[in-house]
């Protein structure tokens, strides 16, 4: 998505040849306009899919989520990271593994928000190691519903989370995908075949 | 906001006199196309306060909040509730009190996203006792940029935290108005009127 790498190069900063920053519209600020945009590209991706459920995880998921979910007329749940005295029903649970923190985090979904006949698609503003992805992806076969795709934000492709996607059979359709972060500079993966 | 209320009415509901759950269009799954609805009420009301950024908390904050950016064309910061490693800018930071899980949680916003010359809308999902909203207030001071107002998606008008943000000389616009859950029973303030 061209107004996507657009924005990445102008704004995103390379903390580190893993790390890139992009705080200023997507992980602390958000650019409300991109998001429709994201949103927009996700719905027409996912079109003919008979979605019925968007899954993404808490907080910088809500956003991209949210705007496919108006588009396609669904609703949106958001996984959560840790147990409110206000979530009480019976939930899904899953381990993620944090890399960047080292730890493992435990996320959750109400039972009563995911069915078996739901045909969900998971969003999520980033893909590295694919342990928040698959920690969705778990959390959708507990419940036993079909899983119709995965759709990313920014994908690090340089990371191994899309392939261990792409070997559970899943379809992932990712906006952005970095090749490279080395020497401070973003290179996508589009680009790559150019150098 | 007669959608809302409808909403609550249909789909929340009372675990006891203080606390209404409604997870399953605004907490934990969301309703998109409410949403929207909500960010044309907030930006309705503030269209002519000239409003250059939207700040609001993660988790539930953010849809509303977006969407609210959306129709004001406007970015929309989220304060975070834990430090992340990403986030490592000098900050803003507040406390805020949480009196459901009895404990006090540091929120951030790093100071690259507010400037002295911004006029801050600030968005929540609930207000109950008015911490989440004070600790935002506070990191906007902290700023000192201007709060144009705050918009409140739910309002717990029985419990303390409207009459703290009034008495600040804040201008607090909520979409739907609690006068009571007792009886298990959500009562709305232009309703008890009728009692």
């Amino acid at each position: 998505m061209r107004s996507l790498q657009e924005k990445i190069k102008q704004e995103g900063r390379v903390l580190s040849n893993h790390i890139l920053k992009v705080d200023s519209f997507l992980n602390h600020q958000i650019d409300p306009h991109l998001m429709k945009e994201i949103g927009s590209r996700f719905a027409h991706l996912f079109s003919s899919d008979q979605v019925t459920k968007i899954l993404t995880i808490e907080s910088s998921g809500i956003a991209p989520a949210v705007m496919t979910g108006l588009e396609l007329q669904v609703p949106v749940i958001f996984a959560r990271k840790r147990k409110s005295l206000t979530l009480s029903d019976e939930l899904y649970e899953a381990k993620v593994k944090s890399y960047t923190k080292q730890e493992i985090n435990p996320i959750a979904v109400a039972k009563s928000f995911l069915h078996e006949n739901d045909r969900v698609l998971i969003i999520d503003d980033f893909l590295a190691n694919g342990q928040a992805a698959l920690g969705l992806v778990d959390i959708v076969k507990q419940a036993k519903a079909e899983i119709v795709g995965i759709g990313i934000v920014i994908e690090k492709s340089f990371q191994n989370g899309v392939e261990l996607l792409k070997e559970e059979g899943l379809r992932v359709e990712s906006l952005a995908r970095i090749a490279s972060l080395e020497n401070g500079e973003v290179t996508f993966v589009d680009e790559s075949h150019y150098c």
